[in-house]
Order: C-alpha cells, then sequence, then structure tokens
C-alpha cells in the first residue's frame, strides 16, 4: 500500500467529516428557527426542547463519521460537481443512527457514549429519583431522532424524484435494521453462535444503513441509478462491513480506554458473543472455559480478569488470526472496489480501495 | 339529531373498518411473501418473526379506527370513486399508532391494550426471568412498528407524487406526535396542569396523527390540496381531538370495565392528570383533596376508593360537566363540517358532521 495516497485519503475523508459537522450544527439550529423548516412543537414545556437538545448533542459528537464519507465519495465516483441532496442524505443517515444509539443504550444500560453520558443517563442524572421517567424520555428522544432523520429528506424542498427515491432508501434500510437489532439481542442466547449468525447480524443491524444505504444515497444524489450496480455495491458494503465489525471487537478486547473513549472489555462484561468472544470460546480449554464463563457477563469484571482474557486470547493466537479475518474481508472489499476503475472517477475509486485497509488499522 | 342519519353513519363507518381489518391483514401477509413486498429480514432466528407476530396481533386487535374512518371519509368528501393509495395511507396511520401503543405501554407499564396483553407484557411473559431482555424487544417491536409504518408509502408502487406528499405528512407528523408524549411526560410535573396545557398535550399527541393527518391524508389520495383548507381542518380536528380526549377521561373515571375492555380508573391509580382528574382537583375541598392525593398514583387502588372518587366528581357535578365540556366541542367540530356543504360531497360532509356527536356518545 502507498503511505502518500492513504494520507490523501485521511485526508480528505477529515475534510468530509468537518464540513459535514457545520451542517449537521445549522441542520440543529433549523429546528427552532421559525424561518422554515422549523418543527412544530408545543408552546409549553421544557422537555422537549431538552429532548431536542440531547439529540443534538449526541449527534455532534461526532463519531468517525464512516457513514458520511461513504456518502459523499459515492457521489464522487459519478460527479466532482456539487450534487443536491446530498447534505440532508448524511443529516438523515447520521439521525438514523442517532436514533440506533440511543435505543441500543438503553438496550444494553450503557452509561458512556462517544466520551459523554448516554442519552440515558444523561436523564438519569436530570431524575435521580424517577428511573421510570427517564427511561421514557429516552426512548421517546430515540423516536424523536428516527422520525426526524425522515423528515429532513421530505421537508427540505428536494427535488421530487430524489426525494422519493431517498426516502424509500431510508425507510427500507430503518426497518431492517430493526430486525438486526432484534438479531442482535437473540444472538446472546445462543452459547455459541456460529459466523454465519455474526456476519447476519453484522449484515442486518449495521451494514446495511451503514454501508449500503450511504452508497445508494449517493449514488441517487448523483444522478446514478444503485440498482444497475446492486450486486457489487452489496458485496462491497458486506465486505467491508464485516472487517469494521471484526476490528470493532478486536479494539474492545484489546484496545486502550484512551483511544476507544470508553473502558475496553464491554463484550465480555456484558457476555456479548462478538467475534472475539466467539473465537476465544471455540478455543478454550477446560481450565480456560472456566474462567471465561465466570467473566461474561460479569459486569464488576475488572482489569486483571480482562487481562487474563487477553491471555488467553493471544495464547491461541486469537489477537493475530482476528486481525487477520479482518483484514481479509477488508482485501476483499478493496479488490471489488478496483475493478470500479474505468467504469468511475479515480480519485473517489481510489478512496473506496483504501478505506477498507484504513478501517481495520485505525485506532490500533 | 336525525337518529337515522347517526345509525347510517355508524353503518359506513363500521363497515370501513372491516373493509380495512381484511387489508390490514393482507398487507401483513405480504411482509413475508416472497412475491414482492417483503421486508429483508434475517435468514436466521425466531426473534424478528416474533417482533412482527407481536405488531400484527395488536394491528389487527382493532380499537375503534376512528383515524380510519376519517382517511376514507376525507377522500369521500372529494369523489366516490375508488382512490389509489387510501389502503396504504390507512395502514401507515394504524401502523403509526401501534408503534405509539408499544412505546406507550412500556412508558405507562401497561399490562392490558385492546382486551390482550400489552407487547411489552407479552415479551415479559415470555422472558420472566429476563426483564431487561423484554423490555429490549418491546422498545425494537415498536421502532419496528415505525419504520413499517413509513415504508408503506413508499415502498408500494404508488404514483410518485402521492406517495412523497404522503410521506411528507408522515413524517412531519411522527416528530410532532412524539413532542406530545414528550409534554405528555412533562404534564404529571404539574401538580394542577391549565386546561390550555392539557389542551396542548391532546393536540400534539393524538389530534394532529388521529385526525389532522388522516384528513390530509385522504384529501391528498382523493387529489385535493389540503394546505388551501389548512386552517379550517385544523380548526375541525382539534375540536374533535379535544371532544375525544375528553370522553375518553370520562369514561376512564365513570365508564364500565366490560366496555372499555380494562379496568376503570388507570388515570387515577397512574396519578394522570386527566381532565377528569384536572376538574377534580380543581373542585375538591380540604378533605376531599386528602382522599385524592392519597388515590392520585396508588397503583394499588381498590373499587372502593375508586368509587369514593367518582362520588366526589359527582358531588361536584364533574360528571355531566365534563359531558357538557366533550359536546361543546363536539358541537363546535360539527358546525363546522356543517359549512362545508355544497363545496364538498354531501354523504360525506354529513358524516364529518355527525360523528362528532357519536364520538362523545360512544360506550356511554
Amino acid at each position: 500500500m502507498d503511505d502518500d495516497s492513504l494520507t490523501a485519503v485521511l485526508r480528505r475523508a477529515a475534510d468530509r467529516q468537518r464540513g459535514f459537522n457545520d451542517r449537521f450544527a445549522a441542520y440543529f439550529d433549523s429546528l427552532t428557527d421559525a424561518a422554515g423548516g422549523a418543527l412544530e412543537t408545543p408552546a409549553f414545556g421544557r422537555f422537549t426542547a431538552r429532548a431536542l437538545d440531547l439529540v443534538r448533542e449526541l449527534s455532534l459528537r461526532g463519531g468517525k463519521r464512516l457513514r458520511v464519507v461513504l456518502l459523499y465519495e459515492a457521489a464522487a465516483l459519478v460527479t466532482d460537481e456539487p450534487v443536491t441532496g446530498l447534505d440532508e442524505a448524511a443529516i438523515s443517515i447520521e439521525l438514523l443512527h442517532t436514533h440506533g444509539l440511543i435505543h441500543d443504550d438503553i438496550i444494553d444500560d450503557t452509561p458512556v457514549r462517544r466520551g459523554g453520558p448516554s442519552t440515558y443517563y444523561a436523564y438519569l442524572r436530570e431524575f435521580p429519583d424517577r428511573p421510570d421517567t427517564a427511561l421514557a424520555l429516552a426512548v421517546l428522544a430515540g423516536d424523536l431522532a428516527a422520525f426526524l432523520s425522515v423528515r429532513v429528506l421530505l421537508g427540505s424542498g428536494l427535488p421530487p424524484a430524489l426525494a422519493l427515491a431517498m426516502a424509500a432508501v431510508h425507510a427500507d434500510v430503518g426497518a431492517t435494521t430493526i430486525t438486526g437489532q432484534i438479531l442482535d439481542l437473540e444472538r446472546d442466547f445462543h452459547p455459541e453462535p456460529s459466523t454465519d449468525l455474526l456476519n447476519a447480524v453484522t449484515e442486518y443491524k449495521s451494514t446495511r444503513y451503514s454501508v449500503l444505504a450511504p452508497l445508494r444515497l449517493g449514488l441517487l444524489a448523483a444522478g446514478a441509478d444503485p440498482s444497475e450496480h446492486d450486486g457489487e455495491l452489496r458485496r462491497y458494503a458486506t465486505a467491508l462491513g464485516i472487517a469494521n465489525q471484526i476490528h470493532d471487537d478486536w479494539l474492545d478486547l484489546f484496545g486502550d480506554a484512551e483511544t476507544l473513549g470508553k473502558s475496553p472489555g464491554s463484550d465480555i462484561r456484558s457476555g456479548r458473543r462478538s467475534y472475539a468472544v466467539r473465537a476465544l470460546l471455540a478455543a478454550a480449554d477446560k481450565s480456560e472455559r472456566e474462567l471465561l464463563d465466570a467473566a461474561l457477563g460479569d459486569p464488576d469484571g475488572d482489569e486483571e480478569t480482562l487481562d487474563r482474557v487477553r491471555d488467553i486470547a493471544r495464547a491461541h493466537g486469537i489477537d493475530r488470526s482476528l486481525r487477520a479475518e479482518a483484514e481479509r474481508h477488508a482485501r476483499e472489499a478493496a479488490a471489488l472496489a478496483a475493478t470500479w476503475r474505468g467504469r468511475w472517477r479515480p480519485d473517489a475509486v481510489a478512496l473506496f480501495t483504501l478505506l477498507p485497509t484504513w478501517t481495520v488499522a485505525r485506532d490500533r
């Protein structure tokens, strides 16, 4: 791999992120701006404004915005002219993500998200004596993000055919993602889920809305018909999605707190059957298995326990084998993107070719 | 009021309900039908299928389908020809309602809904040792209903301009309704909320999606432009919505269990500041107030307590004054609909004129 190109890709991705963050903040301003686009909200009370604030705060606290990069670059495959509808699509897909985070953090009882309090825990702090109210408001804040997410495509004065096509992608992927979240819960009823099951969870819970939908939306906005390339877009998305998830699961076990923005080992403490946990369970001998069974799902597991789990993983080469597996999927995605040369614009194709490698190298 | 016309209206409404219930069932069949329109769901697992079943069961258990009647009759204001898009709009708005019920029943910890278990309690029964899983699945089942609700407008092959206009109404009212649910939670932090606050809760939490949106969607489907009649549609919706809510609150205090499909007194036991509770608090003297304060929010309140609360209400004429207030708003809506004679088709106008009266007389 060419280091200069990777640097260029990262710079380009960082530019996309920065530009987007400004537009995302302006969108939240517009929701309360009488000048138009404003959400009609009750004149009474403070709770609605607070819910909008929390949706805004979590949304703007960022994350790596891989979805946004994929979306703008998918349009750049077709044209380097400014493209109508990209900003709305990016806001829509990030709001869909915010919706998922807020409800996920209720489901997993997660206190910290993106280096700040989860929405649920922000409400728990505001209503220390009324946990039911905190739960209720967190559910509703997540719902609000979901409806805003589709509303931004339909209420922004986009060309009708584009708005309709993008909203159809959104509604479909929204429902699909929920089925993935439901499958994710079911996964943890399988003591040792198969790789196929983990791949299905990854595909439905994250790949569809985080990779495939941005690709489709970007192409749509640029005037291309994504259905003409459906098979290869899906293959690219699936490979990149799995690579990304395996790397996330690797980071959760082997990463450090500062880079992660949260304590590592959350999958061990929650007992979540991640790719790393699956590999551990498949490799462990009897005495290691006892230690693992005690550690998995123990919310009070300490650093020492986590170190022992890491030792077991390293003893079986899981550290390396997971990285190799993530890299294999990343190479598959990269090879697929390389076939787009000649058909699509070279700078964007280069980005899609390099992005998978960056994805599995980040924060390491 | 002419009894024959009211009978005719009720028969017509019942026909709308029956026809719709068949189409709603067929829609749920189509979600798993490979022939098209099917939702792409993971091949693995049982949980997704179960979530879809629970959404279906609750949706088909019915309710009075006032939204559906309003929607079809709004189209009938313009034409008596079959209208494309009405079925999809009706399914969409009922799914939005299902979404609200599922999340509301989590928020209020409601065991029974429409004569069967709430989705949350159905899951609690299936996972007696894992209340967190039950909660998670109920949140996700509600989310699924929300995304399906907009998806049915966008993925059904409707004429593009119509699909777009209807989806825009949907996304806007979806977000607005969530702000109403948030205001509803805030209401119960006010010991004695004003009527204006209660009216705002009614407007945002239910009227917008249960009355105004069906009117707009029905007119849109029939080829009319609802924005030309925005002011009067809003006034009709607001008056009918308040009449309907006051009557619901009256029924919760004075209705009987068999007609209601649930035990009366739920507002007293939950401490919800309904129109009836507000009137009680405003009228009670010191000793009555003590009894009320003890009863409000006591989940174990018995039939005897409820009888005493009813006695207080009757002693202050609240039984009659609430009914009079509901009827006043119903008459306002009816008078407004009467001005549509000459502009719109007489049989549908007659229905909109009679419906408010029926609304505040039902189940009494």
